[in-house]
């Protein structure tokens, strides 16, 4: 009974919504939480969300030490984007901003970003986790920006 | 072997990390999720973290309907704290607000913070999904505030 309970709450490897993503890193003492706070120009808003959306599904799907990248949007302002990512190590960060994946989304959005702050963090309490992961089902069929 | 390396990934229900986390709703509608940001006076931090932290596993063990509650601290600024929320509908966050476990954690804290702003938020991809939990293992063993 508790299993059932509990078996509601959480992603489970039999269901298909987490078919894909890669085994991931333990969080590792030199691991980095950060709020990446990222300001669009308005006339780029749709364009620069098709190049995070990308970035972000493909980072969380085959990076191992990419544990969380979970980006929304203020309502008031959805020009104003708040990134939650988590990296398992340093290294592990190293790896992401050398991958192609990040350098095309770095390259390909700078000109639509006005203002970005990097601001690193630390979980209030270590017992309290996350995990992130894509869903096939819902994957945004608007993902792939044009190649540039 | 896609399930052994998705089933790393994932928080497994046979694992005791996830022991006596209630089951929870599905996002509706009229969901919110939300970036609380709290600063808090610096004497009072350590104080203020340990109702954070226990409203926060209560909220997440106990209610359905709260999906995320995740505390993060800036590195160069402690007093700065922000909290990711995710509420599975309106009912689930007036039901949260008027529990006695968030009632003790807003009337003792009240003197504590100097400023809070709620910035209500919308994810930019809704096939991104974060699952938020308390791992047993990692209990903060400071989390009970003196009853006032």
């Amino acid at each position: 009974m508790a299993q059932d309970s509990i078996a509601q709450n959480v992603p489970d490897a039999r269901d298909n919504r987490t078919t894909g993503m890669c085994a991931k890193e333990p969080m590792q003492a030199d691991g980095i939480v950060r709020l990446s706070k990222v300001e669009v120009y308005p006339e780029y808003l749709e364009e620069y969300r098709r190049y995070a959306v990308e970035v972000g599904e493909i980072s969380l799907r085959t990076e191992a030490g990419v544990l969380t990248m979970y980006a929304v949007q203020e309502i008031d302002n959805p020009c104003r984007i708040t990134i939650l990512e988590t990296y398992a190590s340093q290294e592990a960060y190293k790896s992401h901003i050398a991958s192609a994946h990040f350098q095309k989304y770095k390259q390909g959005t700078l000109h639509m970003v006005k203002a970005l702050v990097l601001s690193d963090q630390k979980p209030l309490n270590e017992a309290n986790r996350i995990t992130n992961f894509i869903t096939p089902a819902g994957r945004d069929s608007r993902r792939e920006p044009d190649a540039r």
